[in-house]
């Protein structure tokens, strides 16, 4: 825990001055006050993450997307195969699969992690191999993992992130593919958000009635044979989580102490984001809701999170594809500050 | 009125097979059915409209931003002075605007058009001169414009489209500048809906409770002056219109005429969307709603256009800002049907 308690105790809070002076530069622009609303907001948040009132511009944007198996997909609460977990890893790391797409198209660089997929995976340049285990346990049965290895997830996502900055990391978003993982994510939104569990599980990848009710069913069971404690986020990682939602958490964490805004995705990341600002509140100042997905929970892991989703379109697919299209309204947001000129440059009369 | 009929005769309705094929293609990719959600049935209506189940990369984007004054500002209805609209002109043409900064940020050119500025402008090799007159008429006296005049807006705004097209138009956006244009749109709006005026009619730019009931009063005094007729779009433009509003009704006819997809801007642009729909019903088939403006009105003009928003961010700013920032989803859309893998070019095993 050490390592995890040090990243955490250096997380800021963002820097008031620069988000102050970011709206001064925002209501100087050619623009009604206001008028760029939530684009407004975004650039001044960034401001504050940054410590610069006028952000540089994003050079490095990154999707780091985590993969993890779930032992509880054995009660059946998938519309697809586990194998469909390595399958995808590989069509990541060859370019086409959405999140390679939707990343060409705003200039950020993909980093694949096998965070515990329940395959030996052939070795590729660009897969970072931070293995925990073949898949987490059945947590319906018991803990999905034991609390060193929720630890080990949480450390092995700051080892990525930390080895990623080396690189340069000006936006980082964070994403997931696992079959399964929505399971545990809604265990780790019901146990945080105090929710009955049938009001944030949702249908996954597509489950049919029957298929949403073993999966509630798996999940109460798992609380009820668990006991999570509600305050402590290691032991809900531990026992109703996975490998690639500590390994989110703990990326996500990173990014904070390194003052990078981080764009949570859907549901998964979601529940990696509870991990993380339940490990550390202040996390949440550096926290951007991607979109609003229609996994059934979201919407109350973006409440309990306090943040306002960027983008609205009915997406449901993890990988990181919601938070990397919001990146580029993120970077749009931070332009118009850099780029707009203010009334007295441009000469343009003020309100009457 | 003939070269307008000719245009409307040429839309064509999107073409079935293509929407049918890219609707196969977007299921067989390596994601769940449907769990891109919004982007899929963006990616399947450009393809109905370019004729393409893979529609090409999008190598031209454009917004065409059309200004104009209104006689009706001398009524106090807005809280900039009327002078803005020629500074806000020059602005873009400098490059130093909002929609200058987004245009850049997803790689469109700006086209900027003189549609009815009430001063004489400075030539500029980048400034279109449509300029029908010097600003309209005080709408809440009589007719804004001569029905001649609301034609040749119209016109305008094809010749406008049609001379860009020869430079490329893979997707355009229409935006506005123009002090007071709410007002004329918002006299559209309710004309067109059927709503009352107090219910599409905002606060524009800024204005406060005193300025909001002055803009109320003009628009029901325009309308019971003028009675424009609710089925003749060519009365409405003139009686309570504007230069640009025509203008761009005009250029998002030749789009479509021209197989091009339009996006709407907020609810300036929205009022040119339904003079447009009003003339031609089958351009709502081309059109799509970049976003949703806080403007009071613009949800009901995107209802009965029957068009749902790409975004939601609390943008009010008009120029285009908002299609423009919606044209990168509606790539990245497009680019998931032309770039992603199927399973079975992947090797990924499907739903069991």
């Amino acid at each position: 825990m050490d390592e995890i308690r040090r990243i955490i105790d250096r997380i800021e809070p963002p820097e008031r001055d620069a988000m102050l002076a970011a709206r001064r530069r925002q209501d100087e622009l050619t623009k009604p006050q206001g008028s760029l609303g939530f684009l407004e907001e975004i650039s001044i948040k960034v401001a504050g993450i940054k410590r610069n009132a006028i952000p540089d511009p994003f050079e490095n944007k990154v999707v780091i997307t985590m993969a993890g198996d779930h032992g509880v997909v054995e009660d059946g609460v998938s519309a697809y195969p586990k194998e469909v977990t390595p399958q995808m890893v590989y069509n990541f790391l060859d370019g086409g699969a959405a999140i390679n797409v939707l990343a060409r198209h705003i200039g950020a660089r993909v980093v694949v992690v096998d965070m515990g997929v329940a395959a030996s995976l052939e070795p590729y340049p660009a897969l970072v191999d931070k293995k925990i285990g073949f898949g987490t346990r059945n947590m319906a049965k018991g803990p999905a993992m034991t609390r060193e290895e929720a630890i080990e997830s949480i450390k092995a996502g700051i080892e990525v992130f930390e080895s990623e900055l080396e690189r340069g990391v000006d936006i980082v978003a964070l994403g997931d593919m696992g079959i399964g993982n929505t399971t545990p994510s809604s265990a780790i939104a019901a146990v945080m958000t105090g929710k009955p569990v049938s009001e944030v599980t949702g249908r996954g990848t597509g489950v049919d009635d029957e298929g949403l009710s073993r999966k509630i069913e798996a999940i109460e069971r798992a609380i009820s044979v668990n006991k999570p404690d509600p305050s402590d986020p290691i032991d809900i990682l531990s026992k109703v989580g996975g490998f690639e939602i500590g390994g989110i958490a703990g990326a996500m964490l990173a990014a904070a102490s390194n003052r990078v805004p981080v764009v949570v995705d859907g549901f998964i990341s979601g529940a990696g984001a509870l991990i993380a600002a339940g490990l550390a509140p202040q996390v949440k100042e550096y926290m951007f809701a991607g979109h609003i997905s229609v996994e059934r929970g979201h919407r109350a892991v973006l409440e309990w999170l306090g943040l306002r989703p960027i983008l609205d379109l009915n997406l449901r697919l993890g990988e990181g594809t919601g938070a990397v299209l919001a990146i580029g309204i993120i970077e749009a947001a931070c332009k118009i500050l850099r780029e707009m000129r203010t009334f007295e440059e441009a000469g343009v009369s003020k309100k009457e």
